[in-house]
């Protein structure tokens, strides 16, 4: 066995969070991970550029080549195992993934959203539609969640949040700034770390 | 007109948010408002007592006494307004308030949720349940919310949030009291005083 954890990131467009875990990993600060193949189901994100930079292999497996989701998801899998990964991180990913699927991997598919959940959470809630949401209601203070995945939509245990004040005169646009940049890009390296380590100890009672 | 808001606080029970109230009044940190009264539904509340310390004047309306919603309402609005009170606020105060007494007091009324609204409010939500919720659903982070009354449970705009770590051997026990020691204490007071001024200000400008 290796004696880091193997991790897919899975991405879909600029990827922040993914750099974020790339420089983490050069910092030394991911000693039980490898980030060891970004996969990515659109061929013009930039993420992949990111990964290319960093010497990490890729892969793209758009849903409009496959006929079903199904067949969508044996290409991503079959690009997972050939790369021996044990681990999955959803940065940015915006496919959907079918209950099939996570259900191979419990526990070891990690996310993060840009609220504290349960706030503003679940079905509909993507992107700066997060933070329009927020804003509507007024809160004071919101955040990030690194949670796993399940079939429940934004429901998997929680590993990390981090909250920030929501300003006066925040848009959704600055309000996602802040949260990207203090919750999510802290919290993601740091749970990666924690997840993979936790791995890494099964494998070795494994052994 | 006085030249501070005159306020009313109704409670319920032990009243360690209206000591909060009190000691702020009596560090100065409430300039701008005045606890003229404090409202019990309950004769045996310790709440009573703190204010009879304080000096306060207090009030005592059961709902078993009156033989309607209506009536007991009734009763504590002739309190309310024979003692000049122009803000209200819940400080564990269990009785229902209909919409019609909430709708007298557009944005006077002030309650103070242990959880960052809207996570774990709303019908059900009160006391314990609301941290018993908190850590079965594994949050990171929880704190209170001091917000205006209307006819939505827990809906009306909030003023006030704060947050604080749920530790990992935390009960419902100790996240309740860490919640009410480094949130609630410290918003209500912040909350009374920000109210109390704006309704000055109201004042000045009518007459």
């Amino acid at each position: 066995m290796s004696d880091r954890t193997r991790i897919a990131v899975l991405v879909s467009g600029g990827g922040t969070n993914l750099q974020a875990l790339l420089d983490a990993q050069q910092r030394g600060q991911l000693p039980s991970g490898e980030i060891v193949l970004v996969l990515s189901n659109r061929a013009d994100a930039y993420a992949l550029e990111r990964a290319r930079k960093a010497g990490v292999p890729t892969a793209v497996t758009e849903r409009r080549q496959y006929p079903t989701q199904a067949a969508f998801e044996e290409a991503m899998l079959k690009e997972i195992e050939s790369h021996g990964v044990q681990m999955l991180i959803l940065a940015g990913f915006l496919a959907i993934l079918s209950e099939d699927f996570t259900r191979r991997f419990p526990e070891r598919i990690l996310n993060v959203h840009p609220s504290l959940i349960p706030a503003f959470c679940g079905k509909g809630f993507y992107g700066l539609k997060v933070h329009e949401a927020a804003l509507a209601r007024g809160v004071k203070v919101s955040g990030a969640t690194v949670h796993f995945v399940n079939e429940i939509p934004d429901g998997g245990r929680i590993l990390l949040q981090k909250a920030v004040p929501v300003l006066p005169d925040d848009t959704p646009e600055t309000l996602q700034k802040r949260i990207m940049q203090e919750c999510e890009w802290v919290l993601l390296p740091q749970a990666a770390e924690m997840v993979a380590a936790s791995l890494l100890d099964q494998n070795e009672k494994e052994i």
